[in-house]
């Protein structure tokens, strides 16, 4: 772990290193002005398993735009990559992130659009955590001036995500309804914003008590995540609710789908259910994500509704669908310029901090995006500091809670 | 069974009546002036549980439109009310029939909107295959002068679903394609017209190869249900379909649900499936109804896909969504000023030809939408007469084709 002081860097790198993997120091052995910091992933598990180290420097192939990066997105998501959660994740070791916002450095044969210098952001499957990446043109959007680079960075998967399952999978239609969980983090924030840019729409908000006074404002109704929030919206909206958007999964599937109403539509946009504290091993995450309850179309049917699932990176890098991201992103550059959407960024952490990043998220501690700044210095503990590293193994208890004694104080944006 | 002959109604009648519930004789004992004939279900089963007889006239009830049937609306639904198999039917003797077209005869206490002699079309919750039927104010639309009842009692059902298929619970815009079985059939028709007020809308029809000829110019590609449509779609469109319509149910879902591209929709509206000649007894009906695969959020989640159940009449009769629709009506019945769009009218049937007309639906034979012509007299039989009336209780064998050797030649529109 980090020590306290500002040339903590090169030291965390060194004590880090000495538990690196062979690949990782193979693909390290290149000369210093060829490398670059990244965020690694030595294997799937507990948050003992991320560690700074240097990489090769990568090059720009055949249409693709090389980015020096500036600000990372953190999302749930990687939580469930660092467990090995998804769906087909690549052989670790690897690099996590799938956004990140920055400078072109360089642009690859038959690349277009793009010139050095211009300000971008940009999606990345995986390796977005690092000062140097490559992607795609296809997934690289130019920003506007008055965007910062942590707002960036906070702005592409949050806002194409919430603004294709409100108008693109769902129908958001004036005097609608939604109903959104984790109401204070990312996607939340930007689902409130993107229905207030439609007239007399109610958004019914979940979050835990502590976020309250914080995002209040943001939407029309907010419950807290412990009550029962069903019975809170049937008292205002008996009727149910036009949409459910649901990061959650597991038993608040069936709860969700009972508050509808009919042509509603329920949407699963992520599993953060499987990465709590309940469900601890790999192997009983894996299991209760592949086990949750299936749906009856004939129930469907009965009462008219509709079930619905979406995951951005999928589209982009599974389907192929980047051209129909282009232009939700045109859309979405379009609201910010006239000033009716804003990224909320919750705090800005050093590369070296992400596992405290994690562990906010983790908790729930979040409101708006955690971004991976990637000039930051590591922010001074704020407890008894520890060189300890728990090496918990993929079966054993979550090491989440391990640096409970030595949180940091993030730069809250 | 009917006789052949100008005067066969009453002697129809006279027959049936022998096999008359004790229910529906009570009904029946009111006077002359107060009575109407109305095709009465005197249990779930086969076609031998139809006849035709005489009911006391209804009276419009507070907020009632009372209305002298013209044409009325006969719908794979109806096949499935005479089985059971639907959700909560109600306790036969039971009328069937959920739409029809005719005058209004005169209107109940609180009833405004409408006055005698106007031309409407209605739906009912049941009861519609009479001569006399009431309905809420609500479920009733003026008709236009240029439509006649015979295309009114095709419109509602099958374009009011269709329409809020596609632009409700999908999002069918330019560019898109759309799977719908059974293309020949009334939705299958609407579908198809509706598709092509859209601009570059792709349709791909699967129907029985017999009627390819007469609905060849209504689709883009058509397929004979038979094959295997799914690699043949495929070939065409390699990524799949925006919009599959199904109305098939069973093991047709899954194999639907492949054929969606990411962000597609998969309606399920219907489950004619469960009302062929394949699975014979109620029992079975419900049973394969009911077992109808489950789909994994999951899947859908990683897939990108969204699954969708439609059912009008419980979005009317249940779920009381009655001014939505009506704000429907308005726009499809614009799009028939405009000459866009025009039911298809596959026969007219009189109230006693009502099992022949069912034969008809399971046949497959139909091509746009069965009408029960109210005025009309039978038309005269094909081959030998038969009053044998077949008993098959509701576990046996479907007597289904118990009339194949008098087959009568309905009145093609």
């Amino acid at each position: 772990m980090a020590k306290e002081g500002a040339d903590m860097t090169e030291e965390t790198e060194y004590m880090i290193d000495k538990n690196v993997s062979k690949e990782a120091e193979n693909v390290e052995s290149s000369g210093d002005a060829k490398e670059m910091r990244a965020v690694v992933l030595a294997g799937f598990g507990g948050l003992n398993k991320l560690r700074v180290t240097k990489k090769a420097m990568p090059e720009p192939q055949d249409g693709e735009v090389k980015i020096r990066v500036k600000a990372c997105g953190l999302n749930f998501l990687d939580l469930m990559v660092r467990q090995g959660t998804v769906d087909n994740p690549p052989k670790p070791p690897l690099v996590p992130g799938f956004e990140c916002s920055g400078i072109v450095e360089s642009v690859g044969e038959n690349t277009t659009g793009f010139e050095i210098g211009d300000r971008v952001m940009a999606f990345v499957n995986y390796n977005a955590w690092a000062e140097v990446v490559c992607t795609p043109v296809d997934f690289v959007y130019k920003m506007p001036e008055e965007m910062t680079f942590a707002e960036a960075a906070a702005f592409s998967l949050n806002f194409v995500a919430a603004y294709m399952m409100l108008f693109e999978v769902a129908n958001l239609r004036e005097g609608m309804s939604v109903l959104v969980h984790s109401a204070g983090g990312g996607v939340g924030q930007a689902v409130a914003q993107l229905c207030s840019t439609v007239p007399n729409v109610t958004v019914f908000g979940i979050a835990s008590c502590f976020k309250h006074a914080a995002i209040r404002d943001s939407v029309t109704h907010l419950f807290d995540r412990n009550v029962d929030y069903i019975q809170e919206v049937k008292k205002i909206s008996p009727e149910g609710v036009d949409i459910v958007l649901d990061c959650l999964c597991g038993e608040n599937t069936a709860k969700g789908l009972t508050l509808l109403r009919p042509l509603g539509t329920y949407i699963l946009y992520g599993a953060s259910n499987m990465v709590t504290g309940e469900t601890k091993s790999f192997f009983s995450f894996a299991k209760s994500w592949w086990q949750v309850e299936k749906v009856n179309p004939i129930k469907l049917y009965e009462e008219n509704k509709v079930i619905a699932g979406f995951s951005l990176l999928n589209l982009l890098f599974k389907h192929g669908k980047c051209s129909l991201v282009k232009s939700v992103m045109d859309k979405l550059l379009c609201l910010y310029d006239q000033k009716k959407i804003k990224p909320v960024v919750d705090s800005l952490w050093a590369l070296e901090e992400v596992k405290e990043a994690m562990q906010r998220i983790h908790d729930r501690g979040n409101i708006g995006k955690l971004i991976l700044d990637v000039e930051k210095s590591p922010t001074p503990l704020m407890a008894s500091d520890s060189t300890e590293t728990s090496e918990a193994g993929e079966e054993e208890e979550e090491p989440e809670g391990d640096n409970d004694s030595k949180e940091r104080m993030p730069f809250i944006h």
